[in-house]
């Protein structure tokens, strides 16, 4: 051969000669077991957990929302404090627009007529004085109501406080009524509509569902066990799946009723799919959870509520307010999930992962080979070759390597 | 040897004797053209789809994001149903405050001066009596506007319904504006400041991108092709990027027509990013779509609508209150991304997984090997040493073992 | 042997029958080293990087929040502008509910009742003009303030611009005050409760952790140093955390200074959570970012402000409103985190990639040993066999095959 041609003969061996590992079988029927039972144990972690429980094969993509609720009721209130009103939506739904967490007024403390101008503080520890010095002209404690003028006034016959520059009359918001004003907010319905995206798999979903008409609409109401699909409410159901019950609230006086002292609560929407089968397989899955703890170790800050005011004028200009102390129940609703599809990267990922771990398993037969079976040191012979001992017999098996 | 250097040796030998398996070199062009050919579609693999396509190699992170919105534009109306009104941003954007979803009102059915007083039920199947008997006091039907008082009185000469306690004069939402009341909306414009964050990363961002000045905010306008990056967006164009049409709206009166019925539009920022090329290359891409599907066959509870009110006092301390169901476009300014930064972990894993794949290379050729070619049984026998057929011959081999 | 129990045990041996590569043990220290010290670094990767730093044999959950926020506190103002003036929650803070997101107003242009009506434009280069002609009925420009009447008006004695039909008087909001009107926001404080949720691991978390009590949550304040886990942060905290100065506001009339020019500020809570360990471990960490840059080479549309108005009816039913122009601080709360959990798809996976790599380690063992070592030749031998010197031989050793 020339040396051009054994150079690129040289090259072509390096590049398609194919190096196999020399290889030993044991016709061991105990080996052979503990192989192939490895083998199936790793086959049934891959089949099994990883494909279908986990569907470790997909790609995923998260949730895309957008959420219009409109609240359907109205209410009559009858009370000693306030002239009998009706309630629609406009009064007790702030606010007005029906976003992704919308508020339904329950109670309230109401304080009419509200005007800039000089009153005596609500008397507590720190607001009653005895004579002009006690109050100080421009501080403003933060647990007051106003900023003082120096003025110590009478605030009933038997109580004297410093004089506040404040909207007066004050708020006296200790005394919330014992029954929730607007009880008939649990016959309220709501009509939830999500739209949703998941701009990966370019997928759009509506909670209303194709198979849903308008007549059906109109009439139907979520339940859990009829109509699983309706996407409207009421609120009465939200509260009590939810863990929360009307009944003792009315009851008992409770300092964590949700009707009276107001609450949070999650509609929480599981938009979770599995896109691989035919996609219309995708559908909400609603519940609801009190978002504020109740819970009675940790019961520090309970209930919701929020101060507003409707500002008005009178004949002469002058500006007045009605300022609304109102407690109630703030819907969340939030939307999450993840939907999956079949992924070439993940997919590869786990059965690269699966095949590393099938090859433990011929280390583990081998250890186990060499070091339980009976017959280990013949197998041992056969499959492992000690260079030292070859080479004290080099000279011997050296000479048919000598040949070439 | 004594024993304890004994030991040691065999320590020594147990953790630094390299066991490297015994090969065999096949140079059949044929098996190493399957090798190497399987080789080369894992790399393609790899590098082209793994690598290019996916950028499997980064670790990943979720955009956090901050909207404000700010809409101008004003409006003139001349109806029969209102006296000549013009309107400004304060009127007719709600909530005020320029959040991530705002609402712009197009059309309205205002009923001013409704004060807490009795009148007669709007006429409906359910609504309409003969005599009193036919109104039950207390009685609230969900469907209707008020409690009812229990009596029966002319609604109009030739109708009679039950006499309800509600906001009177009662809202009558049937007969809507045939054409949009704000149809200069159309005109209005929003200008939208996004500032988002990638945690992971510690990137941060804004949609008035590092090229804007001032000067240019203040005269530009979005256009897809002109000017991609204005966050300036007129009204008009969002819509019709969404696929919906004013002209038809106009024409044939639509019960869809978004401006007439009111919808949801989507405003959606992709933020999608590679970091691992300098990190300018992070720019914001704006897509619209419509989110209260209009679609012929699933065409429920279409258009957005809510209901407000004004509160006014009169002279004598009265509430009364202008109510105002408002229909109008909500645009939710909805922002998404992932960004992508190479990652060691994932590179790792990927790299594993190819290498796993890789490796079945050589146990699909050995395969091809032992079953396709030719010389396969001559392979076999220099490849495969069957441990039965040595231990026939184990006298002989035993021999060699033996000296040692 | 028969046939029948002949493919039977060939079944047997094909599928017990176990097939282990021959190796060959080389003592040579230097390849051990090199080996061993791959696999070290392999494992130290694995054991320090993935489970230690990177924790990658969890799998993860994104965070689903829920937040109120509650604001305290009132300020008084007395400038030339406008009468005294006394400020609390319901004056101030816009939505009044507490959301996510709430705005404190800290500075503001107030034009009082504004009527619909006519007025001249306010002067500007497209609004002067010199007679009538110079005016188009109609004509509505962007930037200016309504709908042009085809008058020209005096505006003052040196000004005569057209007249538009629009709510007047008009807003002039070029003299911002100078000083923040409510510049005792600093002081105000908010009270910021959150609750989330890990849906795939089904953990449930407040802000107000165990070990807060309602004394102590009547009287704390966070700060960083003494009381981090305080959910009542003051606003003067949140801002100088966030990098901007309240004094050089007072001192130079700073064009980005928060408190005059509004703006917008995220506090940020992060909820990583690491649930391997007892799952109370779990911490909101709160951060404080400026989310509208003021960076002073992209700072154009700096600040937040926008326009809301309070209607009134006059005594003769005609609608008036205040506009206001607020300018403030938005506080956007923005929760993120990541939760991760022992998972083993994602461990066997880091595992497999693990292994993997380790299984190069032998690979270029290989390669090191065939390639560097003075014995390169002698262990080449032994390790690799060449089929064809084999072939050349194969007349010999055939013979010992012949044998069965």
């Amino acid at each position: 051969m020339s040396k051009p041609a054994g150079f690129s003969q040289r090259c072509l061996h390096y590049a398609f000669d194919y190096q196999t590992p020399k290889t030993l079988v044991i016709p061991d029927i105990g080996v052979g077991c503990v192989f192939r039972f490895g083998q199936l144990l790793v086959l049934l972690y891959v089949v099994g957990y990883v494909c279908v429980v986990r569907k470790a094969y997909q790609e995923t993509d998260s949730v895309i929302s957008s959420v219009t609720t409109k609240v359907k009721g109205f209410a009559f209130t009858n009370t000693t404090d306030m002239d009998p009103r009706f309630w629609d939506v406009a009064d007790y739904v702030i606010p007005s627009q029906g976003d992704n967490s919308f508020f339904v007024i329950t109670n309230m403390v109401v304080t009419p007529n509200q005007t800039q101008s000089r009153c005596p503080e609500v008397p507590n520890p720190s607001t009653t004085c005895m004579d002009d010095c006690d109050c100080i002209e421009g501080h403003s404690d933060p647990r007051g109501n106003g900023i003082q003028t120096g003025l110590c006034e009478n605030y009933s016959t038997t109580a004297k406080t410093c004089e506040v520059l404040s909207w007066c009359p004050l708020e006296i918001d200790t005394k919330l009524p014992e029954h929730a004003l607007l009880a008939s907010a649990e016959n309220f319905t709501v009509l939830i509509k999500n739209s949703i995206t998941y701009p990966k798999f370019n997928v759009h979903r509506r909670n209303i569902l194709p198979h849903i008409n308008s007549s059906y609409l109109k009439r139907c109401e979520f339940n859990r066990a009829t109509d699983p699909d309706c996407p409207i409410f009421r609120l009465k159901n939200i509260v009590s799946e939810a863990g929360e019950d009307f009944k003792t609230c009315w009851i008992m006086d409770d300092l964590y009723c949700m009707f009276l002292k107001g609450g949070v609560l999650g509609i929480i929407i599981d938009w979770s799919c599995d896109l691989d089968w035919w996609a219309g397989k995708c559908y909400p899955k609603y519940s609801f959870r009190r978002l504020d703890s109740k819970h009675p170790v940790n019961n520090v800050a309970p209930g919701y509520n929020f101060r507003f005011a409707k500002y008005y004028k009178t004949q002469d200009g002058e500006e007045t307010r009605t300022l609304i102390k109102a407690y109630g129940i703030r819907f969340d609703v939030i939307v999450f999930g993840t939907a999956g599809k079949f992924g070439i990267v993940p997919t590869i990922v786990n059965l690269g992962a699966a095949l590393s771990i099938l090859r433990l398993i011929p280390v583990v037969t081998d250890w186990f080979m060499l070091t339980c079976m009976r017959k280990r040191d013949r197998y041992r012979k056969q499959k492992v070759t000690n260079l030292n001992e070859d080479a004290e017999t080099e000279s011997v098996s050296g000479t048919s390597y000598g040949t070439h």
